[in-house]
């Protein structure tokens, strides 16, 4: 059974290990892949974010965050990163993670939420997306140099909470 | 003649001025309307980021800002901010700075830049940013609280510098 919890101090070295992983990988995420596990957790804990984990039989298999886009007059679209842990990949996590900051940002009074960054190469994580009602609103050509793919475009993806 | 070069500390105050009118107005950018001189100085001057003023006659007339749209792998598409005086616009002011900016952008390597929130009642910014090359890439519904039009639609927009 998935348990989806707000992120305590503890759970730091759990979230280090998944955070280190992807961006080691180099193939969806856009973070310096030399990012230091102090500057890591402060960009997941920073002012402002909402971090939680998913847990099965307390093991972290995923993390994510939620806040606001844009501050002052863009901050009623809400923005999230997510991330699982290689081995508990095709599991679910993902999407349930996905269902839960819906499910957030609908209480946080939020009123659409946008992914500003979704590499193109990234089909999974598209597909889940849009059975999950995003749509692409934007395309950034060649934004993200992919590791074996080379420059590939980036998709700006948007679905309304109302 | 308008003069473009890097700011220096000692051009706080007049970039405060700038950057506060702006901000009130909360028609054009997604600041914190309420965001204090500090948090938008060292927002303006944070790690990473080009700043520039435009000055006529040793007065200052514009601001801007240069920076890596993303870390790592998205680090290769510029970003940029630009902010005119208001008894300083309709004089070109900002058309310059952008100029200058699309050139710093090239000698500082980067291949594309890109704004990631342009205001879609901004007419005359959008206006001139297709002047200069600039397409619409993306079109984000509702994303933006104007004080008298209530939300509007908020453009990315893009050019390759190759």
């Amino acid at each position: 059974m998935l348990n989806i919890r707000l992120a305590a101090e503890a759970d730091s070295d759990a979230i280090w290990n998944i955070f280190y992983e992807i961006v080691a990988a180099g193939d969806t995420y856009a973070f310096d892949p030399g990012i230091s596990r102090e500057e890591a957790l402060a960009y997941w804990f920073r002012a402002n974010t909402h971090t939680y984990i998913a847990e099965n039989d307390r093991h972290v298999v995923g993390t994510y965050i939620l806040r606001a886009n844009q501050p002052g007059p863009g901050s009623h679209v809400a923005n999230a990163a997510y991330m699982v842990a290689e081995d508990a990949r095709g599991l679910g996590v993902g999407r349930k993670m996905a269902e839960h900051s819906l499910s957030e940002a609908r209480r946080l009074g939020f009123r659409a939420m946008q992914f500003n960054f979704v590499v193109s190469t990234n089909a999974s994580a598209i597909d889940l997306w849009q059975q999950l009602g995003f749509k692409i609103v934007g395309t950034l050509p060649g934004a993200f140099r992919h590791p074996r793919a080379g420059y590939v475009d980036v998709y700006v993806m948007f679905r309304s909470l109302l």
